[in-house]
């Protein structure tokens, strides 16, 4: 395996951006392929089966781009899809529940952890089974919160409704005093203000991609798999969405730390 | 042609469930097949292209199920993708905007018209076009109100929230003085009720499903396959979804007047 050959990551639409971001910060010398799936998002209120399918087509399109590892940035297609695409897959490929859960692990001080996320993600139960497995005292308390997602598309990221939205779906879970909160789903690190000003300063908020980033670091060191060879004076990005809708870009220049550039088509099932 | 042959019916999701329930008034005797994208829902914020292909795929999955006609009760679809469509199609296929506009068109006395829907379905223009054809002294106001679909997808159709996101879309447009308000995508008529309060007693909620019942009465009738040989009790409706989620049967349960019993998933992509 090539070493220079790019990282690929995708996610059901664009919020795993925010998880790239994370990755570049951490990895700058490493080349990085996204797909954004913009012509089926969003995928948190759809089936096991469906999600699975898809991630199975975009694994196979990022294998034809010649990757050298793959980070599933979606919890929900993290949740659903990742025990079954491993098997299928030579390259290494992680999600972010399981990084995720270890960093919630390591925040909490009194052992009570709220998970929020969409339908699909906090009805698989996968954040809860990785924190049982780290900690079975672990006390769990779990909320789908499925309009936070429209909100930041909509860009509402500072917005009253927004704020109203977030009390409505969080008032339950902040009673039972938990002081730390997972952020299970790529979106909410977008209103991770907003949820904070409403939880407290004694909750933390956990955003699984930074940790996702170090897991990626460690297995690429494992399979001597880092871009070491790397000479060039800003590392290859590439873009790639299912449809081509204008919002796309305008999006990924408020979460990108650079002009994302051209973002091109690609017909996903096809493959 | 078979008369008896079912009626083909489809949305990006289960909002065409209202115009479907009209079809069922207006003609008990036609049998049905109703087809959800649940797979790919929603299509309000996709491009043009994205949804002709989506579309011409639904069309080749009812043409297999051997319709006598189609009804695109998808705004959206309706919008961008019926003139591509029909021109590849041999059986009668008609949207819901041109009987819309009809409806708009014969419900204003003061001929402010006002039109909401998604992104996609503003952004066309379809809407503006027909209505400027049958008067083009109409004044028209439009605004995209992207954030009700997931809201009734919440089913939040009494909300203090759900008033409030419709007071930040329609306070522009109800100073416009308007009197008609065309519902330009098939979950509004689920909140009616509180559009209708916030809007006033002065302005006219108008849903394009009722008069797209009677255009495609006209329809068959013209074209001689109005369903006479009817001697069954109820007529025969058949569901089909691309995706299993289980909230469809439970959404379409409160939409219909009967329980709809199984819902059938296909694989889209194959058509």
């Amino acid at each position: 395996m090539n070493k220079s050959a790019p990282i690929g990551i995708f996610d059901s639409g664009v919020g795993g951006l925010t998880v790239m971001r994370k990755l570049i910060q951490g990895m700058p010398e490493e080349n990085i392929i996204y797909f954004g799936d913009t012509a089926r998002v969003p995928y948190g209120n759809k089936s096991k089966e469906t999600i699975i399918h898809y991630t199975r087509q975009i694994v196979r399109f990022l294998e034809s781009q010649n990757v050298k590892a793959i980070v599933i940035a979606c919890n929900t297609a993290s949740a659903y899809a990742l025990d079954d695409i491993r098997k299928e897959t030579e390259i290494p490929i992680i999600g972010v529940i399981e990084p995720g859960a270890y960093a919630a692990a390591a925040a909490t001080r009194n052992g009570k952890i709220g998970i929020i996320g969409t339908y699909a993600t906090i009805h698989s139960g996968a954040y809860e089974s990785f924190l049982s497995q780290i900690n079975p005292d672990f006390e769990i308390y779990k909320q789908a919160c499925p309009l936070f997602v429209p909100f930041v598309e909509e860009g509402l990221f500072e917005d009253d409704l927004t704020d109203q939205i977030i009390a409505r779906y969080l008032t339950e879970i902040k009673r039972e005093n938990i002081d730390t909160l997972l952020l299970g789903c790529t979106h909410y690190p977008l209103i991770k203000t907003a949820i904070e000003r409403f939880m407290g300063e004694n909750v933390i908020c956990v955003d699984p991609g930074l940790n996702t980033a170090e897991m990626l670091r460690q297995i690429l060191t494992k399979n001597n798999l880092l871009n070491t060879s790397f000479s060039q004076e800003k590392a290859n990005y590439l873009f790639y969405v299912s449809d081509p809708a204008a919002r796309m870009t305008e999006f990924a220049n408020q979460i990108m730390p650079f002009s994302i550039g051209k973002i091109q088509k690609i017909n996903i099932e096809e493959y």
